[in-house]
C-alpha cells in the first residue's frame, strides 16, 4: 500500500512539491523491449504545460523530463524507469499571507489537520504540479498499449455552457486553448472565460476521455473492475468531484429497455446498437469505446476575499493574488488521458497474467 | 493485488456465486477487543435482503451470517474473521435460455470474452448476491468506527423523479420500501415503480450516503485520497455508473466564489458555511459530513425482448422471465453505507498508522 | 496489505482457529479453464493430515476440503475459489492450565502482548492447523503450473542426524513416515524419534523442497526476487527458523571459483556444471532445479516442565500433556511443497504479465 | 505489487543502474514531523561506500544523497520523500567482453532469459549499487524507530573462519575494515582476505544484524510475520543465499527442552533465560533482541577464467578484470542494518494501525 503510487502491475510512484527542486516518478512493470525516448513523453507534457495561453496560469515551466533509468539503447529494459522534471519558476514571492491562513476549498486546512504542519509554498504536495508526472507515466502507458488503442480527451462543458455533441470533431481539439471538440463553441467559451479571468474569478468544467480499440475482456469482476479503477484514477486528480462511465448519472433516468445496448453480429464480430455502458459491463471491457467523464471544480484561488480562519484560531479573510488558472479543468484534459492510459496498461498486463 | 479483495489495512475478500452453495468473506485487519456478534451483522443484512416488499426480487434468502473465526469470547481477536452465508433459494429452473445468450447490459458477454466460459446460473459471480458480503464486512467496519461516526444512506432519485431535499428527514428512511427520506415523495415513487414493475420493465436511481462525525485528517494526498477510495468503492457496486462527492458534477457550473466553503471559528472548532466539498479537501477529510452520491442503472433483466447474439455468433433475442428487481437501486442503499463504512475504517487505521 | 494473505497475482487468504468450527481459504487469481476437483486437493491434504503414524499428533482430523465457489462444470472460472475444512476433533479438554500461562517457545506471550488477549484453545490462530489451507491452496498452485513442473520435498535432517545424500531416491519418500529420501536412514530416524517421543520431548528437522522444470526467466530483480519470495514463504510456516537457497549458508565458505556454476551448451539449451545457485540468479530462475531448504525448530509442547510466567505476572512452570508432534518438521514436507507451488504459480503469472 | 518497492506502510521504491546517470528512491509513509537532513542519511551511506579500504572495490563514488521532497523546514511532512544519488565514476571501459557472455553466478543469463536483453554495463540494475538506496531508506527507517531502538550489524564469518563470539564487542565493529566485532579475529581475516584478493579470487561471509529495544507485539500472525519479512528483506540483498533467525538452522538439532526460552519475572517485565527464538515467537516480537543472520556468497567476478556460453549459443570462457569486491559480504553489513530498520519501521506502523 502506498499513498504516492498508482496501479498494480503497471505502477508509478511520484514525489515532489510545487516549490521544491524537482518532481519525480518511478514507473514500474513496463514490459521490456519497448522503444522509448524522452521526446515520447515530452509531447503530452507540453500539452499539459502551463503558460501556453492566457487561460492558464502564467507560471513558466518547461517541464523537461529526463529518463534516469530503465531504458537502454532506446528500449525499455523491464526494470524501473526513473523520471525527473526540475522546477525552474518557483517565484520567490512572500508567502506570508498563505502561510498561516487556510484558503477555503484548498487542502491547506486538511493537510494541517492531518500532519500538524505543511509545506505551504504554492500548495506543496497538494499542487497540481504533481500531475506532470502522471502525464509522463501516461506516456509510457500509451507505449505499452500500442498504436491500436487511441486515447483522446476533450472539454465538453465549462460552467453551465455545454458543447453541441453533434459538432464533435476530434480534429478540432488541438485547434483551441480549451481542448474543445466543438469549434462553434470555442468563441463562446473564449468570451465567457475572459470575463471570468478578468474579474479574478474561476469556473468549473467537465472533461470526457475516450479510449478506442480496447479489446473485450480487460478488467475483472467485483473489486478489480475496470470502471472502478477509472473512477479512482480520475477522482485522484486534483479538483475532481465526480466521475461517470457511459450514460453515467443519466442512467438513473433510463428504463431497462432504453439502457440495454443491444447486440448484433457484424461479420465475425459483435456490434452494439448504443453505448450506455461506456464500454464496460460487469467491470470488464466490452470492446466498445471506453467512455469516462469527470467534473472539475473551479480553482479556489480567486481574487475576491473569502472568510476563513488562520492556524491560530482567528477569523480572517483571504484572497489569492498572482498567477492562477481561471479554469483548471482545461489542463485536466491531458491528465485525464494519461490516467486512462495508466489504468488500461495496468489492466492489459493483469488480463494477460491471468488469461494468457 | 487481488480482484476479490477491497481495502488495505481494513480489508475483506469475498467469494461465492449466485447459485453456488454459499457466499463467504474473510475480513482482515480488525483491531482486537471489539465486541462482535452475528446479530451485529444481521441487522444490515436484513435491510439488504431481497423479498421484503413487492419492489425487490422475490428470491427468498434469509442471508443468515455465520462467524467462523476471529472472534473469541464475544470479542475480535485481531486475526482474520471468516464469514459464511449459505444460499438456500437457488431456484432449480431451466437456464437454457440464458446459458448461451448474452443479455444486453449484463456481464454475460464480457465474462465469456475474458474467461472463455462462465457460470451462467443466476449471473454466477457477477450476481448482486455478492453484495451481501459487503454488507457483512461493512457491519464490522462500523464497529471499528464506533458510535461517534454515523453512516446513513437514502434514495434521492428514481428515474427522473427527485426527492424534495427540503423534506429530508432521516427518520423516514426506514418507514418505506425505498429508503426515501422525503415522505411526501413516497406515494409518487410507489405508483411510479408499480407501473414499471407491472410492465416487466426497470428503472435507475441515485443513492446518497452521508457519514457524520468523521474527524478532520483522514485520507491521504495524491493516490490515497479518501474521495478516490470512495469513488472506487461505490463504482465497484453492481450497476453503478457514476459517483460524485459533495457538489459533484454541479461543481462544474460553480464559480470559485460560489464553490468555496467559507470557514469561521465556532468556539474552538472550525465551522464551514457550506459543504460543496462533501467533507473532503485535497483527498483528506475536513471534519464536515462526508457526502457521496452514486447512480445505479436499471437492471437489464426485463420482460421486453431485446436484440442480442449467442455464444455461437448468431443473432437472436432475449428477455428475462422470473424474479428480478424493478429498481436495483433500492437495495443499493445499505450496500453503499457498507462501502462507506469500509473505506472509512480503512482510512482510520491508515491515519493512525502514520500520524499516531 | 493483508496479514492473512499470501502472494500477489496468485493469492490466497486464510482464516480459522485450531478449535473453531472450521478453517477456510479464498484463492484468487487462478486462470480460467483449469480442471479442478476436491479430490485434486485432498491428496496433498491427506499427506499433511495428523494421526497417520505414531510420529505425529494423534488428533484425528479428516481434513476433508469443500470447494464452495470458483469452479463450474469441473473447471476453474477465473473467479475466487472458496475452500472450507471443518474441524471435527477439537477435544473438549480443560484448557485451564494453558489459558493463563505462556508456554516458552510458543506464540502465547507475543499474542497477548500484541492483542491484549488470545484464543488459547489449541493455540488458536497460531496453530499449525492453519497450514492445511496452505496445502489446499498449493494444490491449486500445482494445477496452474501444470505437469511439466514437479515439486517434491523431503526431510534431510532430524536433530543432528543427516541423511546420506548419495542414497537420495525420491521414490522412497512416501515409503516411510518421515518423508525421508534415504531408505537407509529410516530405521535410524525411527529409533531416534521413538526415544524422543517416549520421553515426551521433541526435536527439530531440516526440509528440502525441489522444483524441477521451472523455465529460466521467472522472478524479478531487486524486490520481487524469486528467492526472496521463497524465503518469505518458508519462513511464514510455523516453527521455521531458517531458509536457504542452493548452497545456502555453505556458500559463505566457498571461493568464487567453487561457487560459480559453469555453463556449457547442450544442444540448443544451456547446461550447468553445478547448482550452487539453487536455480536462482539475481532473483530470476535459471532453468535449473529450484532448491530450497528450511529448518524447523522442535515443538515447544513438551512433557518436561519449563519455567515461565503467567498473565498476572507470576512466576510458574508449565508442561504440555496430551497430543503433540515429537517432530513437527515431518509434516512440514507437504507444507513446504505447497508454499513452493504457490510462489512459483504467482511468479509464473507475474512473468507472463510483464513478458508475455 | 511492485518489483522495485519494499515494505507496506513504510515503503520505498528504487530505480537506477550501475552506469546510468543516477540512483534514486521514493520513500513513502514516513510519519510527519520527524527531523531529517541529508547528513542523517550520509553517515550510513559512507559506511557502505566502496573504495574505503583495499578490501572493497576501488570504484570511487561519493554517494552524496540529495533530498528532493518530503522535508520542509528540516522536518518530514508526511508526503513522499524523493532521494537521488548521482553516479560519478562509471568507468568508460570497453564492456565488449561482458556484453555477450554470461558470467557464471551473475544475473547476466537470467536477465537475458527474462527480458530478451539487458543493460550489461556494470551489471545494470542487478548491480549492488542499488543497495545505496536501501541504506538511505534505512536511515529514514531508523529515524522513525527513534533512539530507543538500536540496530547493529557485524561480520561473524568469512569463508570458513568464524569469529569467537566470546570476544564480541560492538565497540570494535567500526575499528576495522570488516565490521568484525572480535578484534582478535581481525588480523586473521586481514591476511586471509589479502591472499584471496591478490589471486583475484573471492570469498563468502555471514553477517549478523541485531535490533535491541524492539517492544513485544510487533509483527503479525500467519503471513505478516516479522521474521517472514526479515527473511524476505535479507534474501532480497544481492548475493544472499540464506537467512536465519535466532538459533536458525541450529534449532534443527535442539530438543524442545533446549530450545525453549524460559521466562521469569524481572520486576514488572518478563526476562528470558535464552534467545533461541531470536526475538520472534509466532511471527511477533517478544521484546528480546531481534537477531538475524544471512549468508553472502562470494562475488562471481573473479580473475580465473570460467567456462560459460555467450548469447549466440557458443561455448566460451570469461574472467573479470578490473575493480571488484574480494568479499562482498563486508559491505553487506550496513545494508543488512538498513533492511532491518525498514522492516521494523514498517511493522511499527502496522502495529500502531491495528492496535493503537
Amino acid at each position: 500500500m502506498s499513498h504516492n503510487s498508482f496501479g498494480h502491475l503497471f505502477r508509478f510512484t511520484t514525489f515532489g512539491e510545487s516549490h521544491g527542486p524537482a518532481l519525480g516518478c518511478v514507473v514500474d512493470g513496463t514490459p521490456p523491449g519497448i522503444a522509448l525516448t524522452e521526446e515520447d513523453l515530452q509531447a503530452d507534457l507540453n500539452r499539459r504545460r502551463p503558460g501556453q495561453s492566457r487561460f492558464t496560469t502564467q507560471r513558466q515551466e518547461p517541464d523537461q523530463v529526463k529518463i534516469l533509468s530503465g531504458v537502454f539503447e532506446g528500449k525499455t529494459t523491464g526494470t524501473s524507469i526513473g523520471l525527473l522534471i526540475e522546477n525552474v519558476d518557483q517565484r520567490s514571492k512572500d508567502y506570508g499571507d498563505i502561510k498561516d491562513k487556510f484558503r477555503p476549498g484548498h487542502a491547506d486546512y486538511t493537510y494541517d489537520a492531518k500532519y500538524g504542519f505543511r509545506d505551504y509554498r504554492g500548495g506543496g504536495r497538494s499542487s497540481a504540479r504533481e500531475t506532470a508526472m502522471r502525464v509522463a507515466a501516461g506516456g509510457i502507458g500509451k507505449k505499452i498499449l500500442g498504436d491500436s488503442i487511441v486515447i483522446r480527451g476533450a472539454l465538453v462543458q465549462m460552467g453551465d455552457r455545454h458543447i453541441n455533441r453533434d459538432n464533435w470533431d476530434w480534429a478540432h481539439v488541438h485547434d483551441n486553448p480549451f481542448f474543445c471538440p466543438d469549434s462553434e463553441a470555442v468563441p463562446e467559451f473564449e468570451g465567457y472565460l475572459d470575463d471570468i479571468r478578468k474579474t479574478g474569478s474561476s469556473i468549473g468544467a467537465v472533461i470526457e476521455v475516450v479510449a478506442s480499440g480496447v479489446p473485450a475482456g480487460w478488467g475483472a469482476p467485483v473489486y478489480g473492475k475496470l470502471d472502478q479503477d477509472l473512477a479512482a484514477a480520475m477522482m485522484s486528480i486534483n479538483a475532481v468531484k465526480g466521475v461517470e462511465i457511459g450514460a453515467g448519472f443519466e442512467s438513473a433516468c433510463l428504463t431497462g429497455e432504453e439502457n440495454a445496448d443491444e447486440m448484433r453480429m457484424d461479420g465475425d464480430s459483435v456490434a452494439f446498437g448504443s453505448n450506455n455502458a461506456g464500454g464496460v459491463l460487469g467491470g470488464i471491457s466490452s470492446g466498445q469505446d471506453v467512455v469516462c467523464r469527470f467534473a472539475v471544480k473551479p480553482t479556489s484561488s480567486i481574487l475576491t476575499p473569502r472568510d476563513t480562519v488562520d492556524r491560530n484560531g482567528n477569523n480572517t479573510e483571504v484572497s489569492t493574488k498572482g498567477r492562477h488558472d481561471p479554469c483548471v479543468g482545461i489542463r485536466a484534459v491531458p491528465i485525464g488521458e494519461a490516467m486512462m492510459a495508466c489504468v488500461l496498461a495496468d489492466h492489459m498486463l493483469r488480463h494477460r497474467a491471468q488469461c494468457g
